[in-house]
């Protein structure tokens, strides 16, 4: 039952689809016919299938709503990316969360935002009452562009659109050129949002094993060659969730095998001010022709004024111009004059460096907390809020996430990352919500625990 | 060419999917076969398709983007939906726009949104930088619904989700209820974004004609019994672009209809702050069982700060918020805090009084002068800001629309939100953007070039 549930609610099985026979379901999952008549009885009084006599059992027209949820496979709530999205934006305030993906709100630059708000606050009316333009604000995009090319990328501002989100602008790229059933490639760990995304899109994921250069070029090519995906995902400057960073080899032969596959490459650099040096970009490698760049203000500006942006070519940035009209109307025209306000202001450059000394003291501290618990970093990365570390004696890591929730600290255990689940031993922690002792001593007894079920 | 073109951008040509036979696709056409076999060499030497001797002639395996242009069929530009918006918000502040569907933003609560925004500059560091609960702000979700409750309709602050947009509202609903190639109903006429966010879903879209009191019930019947549509998308408070109100009978009577054709019912109920009177509302009568109701803050308050919402049942507001932060991450927490701060300040209540009385006043001033060139409301609305009108002599409103155009005045022609194309001697007006005297005489004399084209 549950079988043919999940699959009508992730819309492998239509409306009006024809349900497998009796005794061809029974022999897949090894069960007697009388188990599957029994479920499939039980499913016709649901209204959930019929029975058109002689002919089968086909699934109710009348459709039941998608549900993200059912669309994978049903994941452990302790690695299901849904449910640690919620549950780290559900917390509160003061909860404990190593486990999120950003910046608690007192490391951003607050002074900046309300002095930006006082500042709207006086501005004309259209800024604060009137819609964006399609694209969005201009001095923004001009802006944008320009630091763009301090990261070697060009392109102008026509180039760039703007967003509510760095989320909406992989959304809508991918409504561009995604059909339900496309393979895309995704990074082995990556960011467990992408997945969730790419399930609403009902794509179908593969992922490549990621190195602390990029990804794997061998498996790469392998799995391009295999499942010809139609685009890649993946992270350049700070890799999300190990840290890692894109060298300028392992970036030109993306590239290269880009070229080869046909592959286009969805660069998403939401991360980009946390660097001390900039990586290299495929974006900047590739001039914007393959390669789709994206960024967002929320990790290092605010992430209650929503504001991101796609970099595309400008034939692409047409289309996902209607797109945006068509999904939500205008952009959020007072979100970005604030973030213009708040990045045009000297004191965001300062807020920058000070964030950077920060996060590079609390990954050397955080870090050598964790070694004590014998819990060691994947790698020392060179910037940003996360380190992927690996735990003691193989432990599992849902075991000491489930543990650590009891006593109200939301961690992110590695196979949510891993669309392989190759990950269960790993934990990404984020520095900037680590700080608090009580996390390490909930830490030592999660590990106990979870020691106590091996 | 241009018909494959269009049919792969669109989408009924998948990549991979063989062309029709050069014989065939002359016959159908009524070209010669060498006309069809020069078209296919020269999308061959573009790329967009290939051959394989044989075989026949495939479409690339590289799929073209996405383009809601092409999805449906092109378009006179004058009666475009995406270029009618994109013109509208393209157009400088002070540009003359009867056609668009906002107030000005001199029209809106400016001064109790600079209030708000240094109401906010002072709040604590969560409502400047983090993200926003799953659900959204609660403080507003509870006004949410008890505003809802002076309008009948009943829902808990838990039935109700923020969103980015009222627009974004509706996608995410088509998102969770709508497969690709799914019927959905629209009114004719009807808000011309529905159609354009219909495209980006690829759902077949019916209409059924509008009257005075709401749809037509005998034919909303046979569009149900032929069609079997999954949704239906409607105002029912003030009707875009008609300003027709519904009545209780037609209320009863389409759900009656809903019940027995398992119909799922979108209310918009985006203008409800501009009515004198409440309007009976489908959400209110049904108990948000069939009908979801959705709603934002765009027209009355800022189209700048952007935040809209779903009311619907609990199971569905479920599956709606994983969708959100799959395909946004959060909703934007400053954009909630601003609502609320107007909202709950008595300065709101004051300013809608007032800009009712406006409306009203502007409505009949531009009535007046729109009958003295012969222009003809198709109804006396009882509230907002639109008049529906019929052009004199059987003019063509495209024609009349581009003639205006040449003059900078962006007007709103009938097409435009007609599925059936029912409506090309109509325009729709905005009567707070039609005060100014120098659309009366761009208008007459648009009048005299289209009916020089007669």
């Amino acid at each position: 039952m549950a079988t043919i549930r999940q699959r009508i609610a992730g819309r492998s099985l239509t409306p009006g689809a024809k349900l497998p026979s009796v005794r061809g379901l029974a022999a897949t999952l090894k069960v007697s016919t009388s188990t599957v008549v029994d479920a499939y009885e039980r499913l016709v009084a649901e209204g959930a299938i019929h029975s058109r006599p002689g002919s089968g059992f086909y699934v109710a027209s009348e459709t039941t709503p998608l549900s993200l949820i059912d669309v994978g496979q049903r994941l452990d709530r302790a690695i299901d990316p849904f449910w640690i999205s919620r549950q780290s934006l559900d917390a509160a305030h003061d909860d404990l969360k190593p486990g999120c993906g950003w910046l608690p709100s007192s490391w951003l630059p607050v002074d900046g935002l309300r002095k930006a708000l006082r500042t709207i606050a006086r501005a004309g009316e259209p800024a604060l009452a009137d819609y964006g333009s399609p694209l969005g604000l201009p001095l923004l995009r001009q802006l944008i562009a320009r630091r763009m090319a301090d990261r070697g990328i060009e392109a102008t501002p026509d180039q760039v659109m703007l967003t509510e989100s760095g989320t909406q602008a992989i959304d809508l790229i991918c409504r561009m050129l995604l059909e339900p059933g496309d393979t895309v490639l995704v990074d082995d760990p990556c960011y467990f949002n992408f997945q969730a995304l790419l399930r609403a899109h009902r794509a179908r994921m593969v992922s490549v094993p990621f190195t602390p250069t990029g990804p794997d070029i061998e498996l790469l090519r392998k799995a391009l060659a295999e499942h010809r995906p139609r685009l890649y995902i993946t992270n350049s400057g700070i890799h999300n969730p190990t840290g890692a960073t894109l060298s300028p080899v392992v970036a030109h032969r993306v590239l290269k095998l880009a070229d080869e596959f046909g592959l286009t490459i969805i660069e998403d650099d939401i991360f980009a001010d946390f660097e001390q040096s900039p990586a290299p970009r495929l974006g900047a490698f590739d001039g914007l022709d393959r390669v789709i760049h994206i960024g967002s203000f929320s990790k290092t500006l605010s992430a209650s004024v929503r504001c991101g942006f796609i970099a595309a070519r400008s034939d692409w940035i047409e289309g996902l111009t209607d797109l945006k009209i068509a999904t939500s109307f205008g952009g959020g025209r007072l979100a970005a004059e604030l973030v213009f306000a708040v990045l045009s202001d000297g004191g965001y450059r300062k807020h920058l460096e000070a964030l950077r000394l920060r996060l590079s003291a609390a990954r050397r501290d955080v870090g050598a907390k964790l070694k004590v618990l014998g819990i060691e970093p994947w790698l020392e990365p060179q910037a940003g809020l996360f380190l992927w570390c690996r735990l003691p004696g193989g432990l599992d890591a849902a075991d000491v996430a489930r543990a650590a929730l009891a006593r109200n600290v939301v961690l992110a255990p590695g196979n949510a990352f891993s669309l392989a689940q190759s990950a269960s031993s790993f934990l990404r922690f984020n520095v900037s919500q680590t700080t608090d002792e009580r996390v390490f001593d909930v830490l030592q007894e999660a590990l106990k625990d979870a020691k106590g079920q091996n």
